[in-house]
């Protein structure tokens, strides 16, 4: 497509949100130049120009070719993790990111917001919070039950994915690593309860996330958690 | 478009979230059936097979024309209001709900994730829990400096307005009544703020968007008002 310009991508390797639109842009083939912020709070002076909440992930679309640290305003600023992984589909329509199908985007969307607003609040609660478990757990049976026999979240694979795949496998990662506020009583539950044949399906899935090239590409467990801000409870 | 199949609509009089899919069937022009509950909270147990949550708002798409009570297993079943109105937006390209440029579909899909992350959050708190409006008022104020001149969230009307008019125009109807948790200082006090010429921007916007034909087709504020569940405090 010869009418691409310029992406500039502003991330942090540990933010998830960003880990969203590097999937989503990796997944297209995407060429762009990608700015790694050390950690995800603090933000230097320069960076409200991108965005004025000072949040990643951001794209600076097209203007000159400028240092991250020295935005033009020529390019256009773009926030939020759901409306740039939306964005790469619609510049990237080849690569099959959203079917064309109305129905298959739908889906695709409908699972995404049912992500957002169903396990992720649980799922924060559990992990960050020491909250309980089971409202958890009772989400991710249902989303598990909303899946295909196999495949992804619509069958192909689709920015649904994108969406979820970096709070999956960090789920993942963070139970092996006991990393969270959890008990350590609920740790070892909730890990058995995922282990259990009654998950199979929703291990699969997040399996299959980890495994597209898109995330290997750029999933450094060790990298990651060596960074991580969250103390290791043990 | 003769591809277009039956829409089967779940919503409830005084649902925030049905009201942005309303908006979008109505700004397209859509052909549709309405199924109104009475309320938003007890669903009867046949509607458990349009959503799994029972929660609305709800279109069945396509299948034979059947009642609202008697869901054919035929139709898709498509849940959650911002995938709605993008499916609505899908199926009626023409109605402008989304323009065809990538990144003005961007801005309006950040918009709405913008409203979502970070209004709605103190907007409940403010005036459903009675905690401090400062956090809203702040953002107001930085949604209002994302807004152009004059128009729309993205120029044109898109479905980042019918994602926002039925909050921002319940929140002028909840403050004019007197509708909500607040103490009666803080009512006066952010009536008063909102009224000033500081926010001037927003004040039209959200006019713009109340007398919008979309918006004045279903809006019926006294009756409403009369059905709203929450008691008025005075």
């Amino acid at each position: 497509m010869s009418s691409l310009q310029r992406i500039q991508f502003y991330t942090a390797p540990y933010s998830p949100y960003s880990h969203r639109v590097r999937l989503a842009l990796d997944e297209a083939g995407a060429d762009y130049v990608a700015h790694n912020f050390p950690n995800t709070r603090t933000k230097p002076e320069w960076y409200y120009q991108v965005n004025p909440r000072g949040r990643i992930p951001s794209i600076a679309y097209g203007g000159p070719d400028v240092p991250a640290e020295e935005p033009s305003p020529e390019s256009v600023k773009l926030t939020e993790s759901l409306a740039l992984i939306e964005f790469i589909a619609d510049l990237f329509p080849e690569s099959g990111l959203l079917p064309k199908d109305p129905i298959l985007r739908a889906k695709a969307r409908g699972f995404i917001q049912i992500y957002d607003s169903f396990i992720q609040p649980p799922f924060k609660a559990a992990f960050f919070l020491g909250e309980a478990i089971e409202p958890l757990l009772l989400e991710l049976e249902k989303i598990q039950a909303a899946l295909p026999p196999t495949g992804f979240a619509i069958g192909q694979y689709s920015i649904a994915d994108c969406a979820v795949a970096p709070f999956f496998v960090r789920m993942k990662m963070f139970l092996r690593r006991g990393i969270g506020a959890f008990s350590q009583e609920n740790r070892e539950k909730l890990s058995e309860v995922l282990a259990s044949e009654k998950f199979a399906r929703f291990r699969q899935y997040v399996e299959d996330l980890e495994n597209r090239p898109n995330f290997q590409k750029i999933w450094d467990e060790v990298e990651l958690w060596t960074k991580l801000p969250t103390p290791r409870k043990e």
